[in-house]
């Protein structure tokens, strides 16, 4: 067997999220049909992370086996006619050995969660941004994510249906970043919990409006209560932006 | 009366465009049911220039009268609670003399065109921009473009079915510019022919792949008739970009 991997970009917004269910359309789902209609396989695809209802990808990667060997460019250009219906993008192609797994040869991951800062919704952007009204203070954002880089027990930003064996998660990086009402939280690590990413964000933002102080998400960790943190923030603003391999990018 | 003069963006695709039409939904019909819900009363919304369906918006503007006089910033909030469940959001808003009008007072008119250049489709931005997968010289579509700008008769960049009384327009300004994979080409004029933008960028695109040379865009100008020029290029990578106004912006 051939072990392909692929990048994808994706729209969330009318999907279930990655993952294949009954009834409702998934990412997965029409990927795998692609793969089908193309190929007259039917090969299960692995995504290095499942996204949640509503959460976009700019560099999902996934792997599927086929028993035939198929020009990389190839691959792609099938792919996305059969996808051309769906907010669904094969960006990037590559033949890989057979010990790579999409998931499980991930040694890090990125996500980017965007927010309109402006005055009025967005229109173009609708459904892809979090509107938040008032002015966020992102210095002091940055400060209060500072609280959460490295090795920590993440249980207050953890969805209760969490089914992690562990709540211990070492956050390698966050960055926040604005550009005129445009507020982009880059946060990377390894791994992440259920919606730790919506989680964390919607605590900053307790921080940008200036009812927490930067410290008080330091507080929030150690509580190790998912109360003891903010609100989660809504899947329209969350990407899936990156993943990197120990040996290809 | 007050006359009330608002700038709206929108996204066009599931449009039948600006103009209202039965068993269509347009934009006019939807600003004005919001504009009813608000203030229960039913002006007409007049638009500074008509746009097609599927083409995109992030500065037309628009002026109504109202009985009451309410603040700006009530008739944008307003407005975009009642406009909620559409990708159509207001701006901005201004109190304008009852002697201006969106279509008459205009002076000049930019509408910007957007070409994805890169490898594969969009997934994020899908319905925004025309996918051209063939690298495209931009220093040569813009020495193609700049014999279009002055006054000329663009009967070759015309729809058939354009109902101006004279095929003479003027273009102030091409602009060609690239962004990794982005291309936009910005086009200002007081005031276009049908389709004109769209068949000015097809036209282009024969420049731009090599299939034309720059000169040949004059000599499609000077045949005066629509087949010597391009194709029309899709409504979806077309946005109305802004409207300027003889003594307000």
């Amino acid at each position: 067997m051939i072990r392909y991997k692929i990048i994808l970009e994706y729209l969330g917004t009318d999907f279930v999220g990655w993952q294949k269910q009954n009834n409702h359309l998934s990412i997965q789902e029409c990927l795998e049909s692609a793969i089908y209609q193309f190929s007259k396989e039917n090969p299960v695809a692995y995504a290095s992370g499942r996204t949640d209802a509503g959460v976009h990808a700019l560099g999902q990667v996934c792997h599927f086996d086929l028993s035939k060997e198929y020009d990389a460019k190839v691959i792609i250009r099938a792919l996305n006619h059969f996808l051309k219906a769906y907010p669904i993008v094969v960006k990037n192609c590559a033949i890989v050995n057979s010990d790579f797994h999409s998931r499980f040869s991930a040694i890090s991951r990125r996500y980017t969660y965007k927010i309109n800062n402006g005055p009025t919704p967005l229109a173009i952007e609708k459904d892809r941004m979090w509107w938040v009204r008032y002015p966020l203070n992102t210095l002091s954002m940055q400060e209060g994510a500072n609280y959460l880089i490295g090795q920590h027990d993440f249980t207050s930003f953890r969805a209760t249906e969490c089914q992690a064996k562990s709540p211990i998660k070492t956050i390698t990086n966050i960055t926040i970043s604005q550009d005129k009402d445009i507020i982009s939280i880059e946060i990377t690590a390894p791994s992440f919990l259920h919606h730790m990413v919506r989680n964390i964000v919607g605590t900053l933002m307790l921080v940008g409006t200036n009812k927490w102080l930067p410290i008080d998400v330091k507080y929030a960790l150690e509580a190790k209560i998912r109360s003891a943190a903010g609100m989660t923030a809504p899947a329209c603003g969350l990407y899936f932006t990156s993943v990197t391999y120990k040996d290809i990018s």
